[in-house]
Parts: structure tokens; C-alpha cells; sequence
């Protein structure tokens, strides 16, 4: 079986986005059995919302981890609810500008994650490495993504865990951007085990079902 | 010849201080053929007051490079200017809570570091590495030390640069403290590189004049 | 007909909670010929979950604007979504700490505030007041407070439109939290507005409707 | 006698500088019988060098407290320390961009206020207004009025009091610049209380002496 791990590609002066750059490098790697497609997706709405459902249902991953950078984070902030809300005055890489669509007409206006986010974040926490839990994935990109994963395996019923990291800077990029930052290699270390977290959750959950 | 790190030992909940843990490592190494000597300050007025000018003038160094850990900090801090101030709140180890007390009674409002911080920041950031001046070391340990430290120089008339860099804390720390982190092999490669472009300086100014 | 008005009364060492003294003050006023009906909830889940159903239906306002403190903010932040969530480490004035717990067992994930909450900004930043659009009401009293008026408005079929604003600490309070502030003065002054922009939405849509 | 209070003049996209807006309002005012003389200064390193030396020379003002803009602060900062640097990257007015110049070639590094800081700030902070200590004034304008002031009273003998407090944004101008705020009736408040204080303090130390 698959585990999916997303990030995102170039978006205006981030030419190296470090969500992009964890998927790419685990991309083939396996992690307690289970073989790691990682995907580096555009920052396009439309495109995203073809690629992610087409993701999802040709490979019917047993996790979905989706990541994204957030500019101002000085920790991993994992992500627990997706809101059906697309608005952006910058727009994406296609130049779209949604103000106050909907990803998915008449949708549910949210979706929790169905990773287990609370544990993850206390896993991530013990081994040294600054998360936090947290309630808005904003209205780009990043909750676009995580909103579209969670109902297209809500919508077709499918047997997988979902859920979004964001992820701070590497120090290269903060040295342009004046935000925090963590190390490519921390970032990495915590999708591992965020995905280890998960599939154990997962696993557990269909024994004791 | 020699150059002396100095860092901070534990305070308070912080038991594995960033800026004392560079300066043990450091110690015994050797950067540009100048034998770094490693020194862990306490957290004491008092003590600090004693020990800095003790190992200047035993030591003689051609840099000086003093560290300290400041808690909110999200990139390296290079201080241009050391202030004639000690006041705390909190205390020291000792429990000493100056208040308003000059560091040294008589001595000059101000000394500007002598180590070429700008360049210092330069090329920290060239390499990666978020950095920036800062203005203000505060009016605890960290100011202290270099104040003290460029006092003694200038009182002496040794031939030594001084200067100060706050460190942001270790991802460990962080989490504890719910601050901004650098990892730590991240915050002694910029020390090194802080001390390399110091010498450059001093040697260069020497050579010129 | 009227328009509901909630803050919350003290909690902790927030002994004059600005969101409360907001609503006493406006309680009994008159705006654009509805009446204010002002009331101040405990920070108390299990009160507060009682008390916003009763009001709403006891009352049937044309508004509900809920008012609630936070305590980092530095503008006005009118929330747009409410989560089926309860977490609170600190726990409320009973000394009930949730953890993870929904509101409404079943109920949907979220709500979108039904005020026109992108007009109330652009209105207050007009007049010269600090606001903008929030995505998150957090997880305690404040977003259960949001959740359990749109729920209660949505299940009983209340044709009021419902909607939350956090407001920043006074002068006063800010003195002893550290955090920024804006005066009492200009909250009440915003929140007129937002009761103002949000009646001239009601009562438009039903002119087109 | 007289009290000099000075505030700025517009600086790119601030055209209505709150600093000097208030020294403004209190032209002319009295306060505990002294008159108060207020400037608008524009932001000029070459013009600020000028005028505040004439001003303190022709007027011989009992109290001489400089105002400033600070775009990120939430409360009154009374600054505590001026140095001999002048440097700025955007440019003043006149598009001077000083790059790690002296204010007073050969002056010293620093001076410190000679406001009762510390009391200003508890008295501030008793009357319910947010205010702290703060131990940079930057390296743009405002240090640099801070720093002639002084250095124009140490070097002439001068018999006044001299000090700096940067002042948060207004209302208005946040909506602006994304920043947090004071309305300009308390920012006025507490200089008019900033300037009895120090006045108190000087009056009591000539009676003592």
C-alpha cells in the first residue's frame, strides 16, 4: 500500500518551497512498509482540485499527507479543520483571485482532519521538534487542498487518513523572507513520523473495529 | 594565538543553554589557526564580572566572541552596542536583582562592538544563515558580559575585538519554550563563520596599518 | 424587534472584560430603530450552551452579535467560521476542561457567520478602526459561543443572522496583560457599525427576496 | 519657563505623523506653569541637526522631550539611551541614506535620558495606559534627536531634562499599516503626564541640591 505525501512547487520569489522539496525527497521512499508518492503540486487552484481527487483515487493511499509553507510559523502547525472557502487578493500562479468562493459548491462548510493531529503533534513535540496544533489552515492553497483531500474521501468513501502540515522556512528562505525557520532535515524527520503516527492510528483503528 | 567563545550555563528552566553548549564544543578547536578557548559563563552578575576580564587579560585573545541566548529570538543577533545598565527583574543565579545599577561605576554610557558586525551579518546571511544587527543587548548577563568585556579591552589597551551574538534557542528548548529555534550544528557554523570574518578584520587592519 | 448583543462577564485575572462591558453598555439602545438587548455570559460552557439558545429564541432578534476578548489582538476580528470543538487546557470558570470535545454531538464541523462579515471590515476600516477577517474563533468559550447561536439559529429555522467579533484588551487591561489595546470608546463605536452594516444586509436581502 | 516638545512631520505614506500631531496640540498649552513650545521637525537627518540644537539653545527649555512613530509598538516606549549612529537604508526626506555614520564625529557612544524614565513609565502605567522602558531608538530619526538633544545640552551646560518616547500608531493610521494602535487623546494624556512627571523630578532634585 501507498501513502501519499503533497507539497507545493515555486510560488512568486520561493522558488525552493520546503513542502515541495519533503515530498520530492521522500518521493519512493518507504516508511513502515508502505511506499511514499510524493507529489509536488502547482499553486493553482484549479489545478490542484483536479490533481489532488485524481491523486487520491488512482492510488487510494492509506494516508494523505498534505503539506504547505506558512511564511510567518516558527513551528510545524498541523492542521485540523478545512473550511470550504477559497479568498486570495495575491491569487495563485495562474493569476486566479477567488474572493469568497466555495472549493466545493454546497459542500460542507468544514472538515476535520482524520489524522490523528493531537498525537502527532505530542509525538513530534517529544522527539525534540516544535508543533502545535492548529485551527486555520488559511483560505489559499494549503486549506483548498486539505478541503478537497478530506471530501474526496468523504464522497467516495474511501479508507484513508487525511490531514495538513504546515511547515516553516528552511533558513535559506527565511534569510530572504525575515521569518523563523527549521531545517529542511527537522521538517523532513516530522512528515516521517506524522506518517508513522498515522498509519499506526490507522492500523490500530481497523484491528480493534 | 587565541581566541575565546564564551556562553551562558543554566538558568532557570533552560538547563542546556544553545550559547554555553557552542562554546564547550568549540573549545580546543582551532579556527584559522587561532586555538579557540571555549569558556561556560554562570549566570551571575557578580561572577561574569570577575571572570571575563580574567580570562582577557590571562588569555590576550585576538577575538573575542561572546554568546547568550535570547528567547524570542528567530535568527542570530549580532549587538552593536553594549549600554553602562544592569537591571533584572528576575534575578540572577545568585538571586542578584539589580535595578538601574551601572556595570561599571564612572565608565562610559555605551561601547560600540569592535568585531565587524555588519560584515559578520553579511556573511552569515550569504550563507543561509538568518542574522541580523541588533541594537539592543538588553540589560541582563548579556549585555553585561559585553560591556565588561569591552570595557576591559579599552581600559587595557588590549588588542582584541569584541563582540556579542544572541542565539535563538535549539528546536529541544523551543518547545519548551514555545519560541522560534536554529538548529544547533546551524548556530555554531555561524560562530565559526562570525570569528573567520572577525580575524580577516582584525589581520587586514593590522597589515594596513 | 431586536438585536442580541452577548459579551462575556470575568474570567481569570480579566476582572472588566471589555466584550462584556460592550454589551451592558449598549444593553436598552436603540440602533436604526431596533432594540439592544445586552447581555453578559459567564465563561462557562455549560452556562453559556443554555443561556445563547434561550436568549435567541426567547427573543427572536433580527441580529445576534457576539462579542468575546482576545487577548493578542491589535485590531477587531470578525470571525467568519465557528467549529463543533471544545478544548481548553486552562478550563473555564467551573473548572471544566474539555479536550477535543464537540459542541453539538453530530452536529456539522463548522458554521460560517451569516452577518456580512467582509463588509463589516471594509465599514470599520473606513471609519478609521482597526479590523479584518478571522478564521479562527479558537476552541473555547468564544467559538462555542458562535457555533451554539448559528446552530440553534440553523436548527430552529430563526430568520436572525449571527455572527462573532473578538475584540483587543483596553488600555487598561493591556497594561497589566502586555498586549496591545484599543479604547472601549471605539470598540462600542465598531460594534455599532457592524450591528448597523448587518441590519442593512437583513433587511436588503429581504426587500430582494 | 519652557518645555520643549517636538514630534515629526510626514514621512512617505505617513502623512499624518501622530508624534507630531500631539506636539502640535500642545503648542502653546500650559502645563504646571510652564509654557509648552511645540515643533514639528521635519524627518531630516541634516534639518533635525539643526533645528534641535537652535531650539534648545534659543528657548532653554526646563524639559525637552522629543516624540517619534513607531510603527510596531503597542504602547509608549520611553526610550532610555540614544547612540552616535546614524543609519538608514530607505533614506530621510531629503534621501540621505547614512551608513553606520556618527551623529557627532568623536561624541560618545551613547547617552543616557535624563527624564526620570522609569517613573514615567509607572505613572503612565498607573493611569491606565500601556507604556514600558525600551533601550533602542533605532537608528533613523528618532535616536538622532534623542542623541543632539542630549549631546546639545551636555555640551552647553544646559540645565533641562531631556528624554524620547515613541508613540504607537493611531487608529487611522493602523488601518494602514497593519499595526497596532493608541487613539492620539491617550497618546496626548500621557505626554502631557510624561512631562510632569519630569519636571516634578527636576524641580525636587534643584531643591535638593
Amino acid at each position: 500500500m501507498k501513502v501519499l505525501v503533497t507539497g507545493f512547487g515555486p510560488y512568486r520569489d520561493v522558488d525552493r518551497n520546503p513542502s515541495g522539496l519533503v515530498a520530492e525527497q521522500l518521493n519512493g521512499s518507504v516508511i513502515d512498509g508502505y511506499e511514499v508518492l510524493g507529489a509536488v503540486l502547482p499553486v493553482s487552484f484549479r489545478r490542484a482540485l483536479e490533481l489532488v481527487p485524481m491523486l487520491l483515487l488512482e492510488h487510494r493511499p492509506a494516508v494523505a499527507l498534505h503539506l504547505g509553507l506558512s511564511l510567518g510559523a516558527a513551528e510545524l502547525r498541523v492542521e485540523r479543520v478545512a473550511i470550504n472557502l477559497m479568498d486570495s487578493e495575491k491569487g495563485d500562479v495562474d493569476g486566479y483571485r477567488p474572493r469568497d468562493q466555495p472549493i466545493v459548491p454546497g459542500g460542507p462548510a468544514a472538515y476535520f482532519a482524520t489524522i490523528p493531529t493531537r498525537r502527532v503533534v505530542e509525538e513530534l513535540r517529544g522527539m525534540g521538534i516544535p508543533a502545535r496544533l492548529s485551527y486555520s489552515a488559511g483560505t489559499f492553497l494549503c486549506n483548498c487542498v486539505m478541503y478537497i483531500s478530506l471530501h474526496t474521501i468523504a464522497a467516495n468513501g474511501l479508507n484513508a487518513l487525511s490531514g495538513f502540515i504546515h511547515v516553516p522556512c528552511t533558513p535559506e528562505l527565511a534569510v530572504k523572507k525575515g521569518s523563523p525557520s527549521m531545517c529542511l532535515h527537522l521538517i523532513k524527520e516530522a512528515v516521517v513520523a506524522a506518517i508513522r503516527v498515522s498509519l499506526r492510528s490507522r492500523n490500530s483503528a481497523r484491528v480493534t473495529a
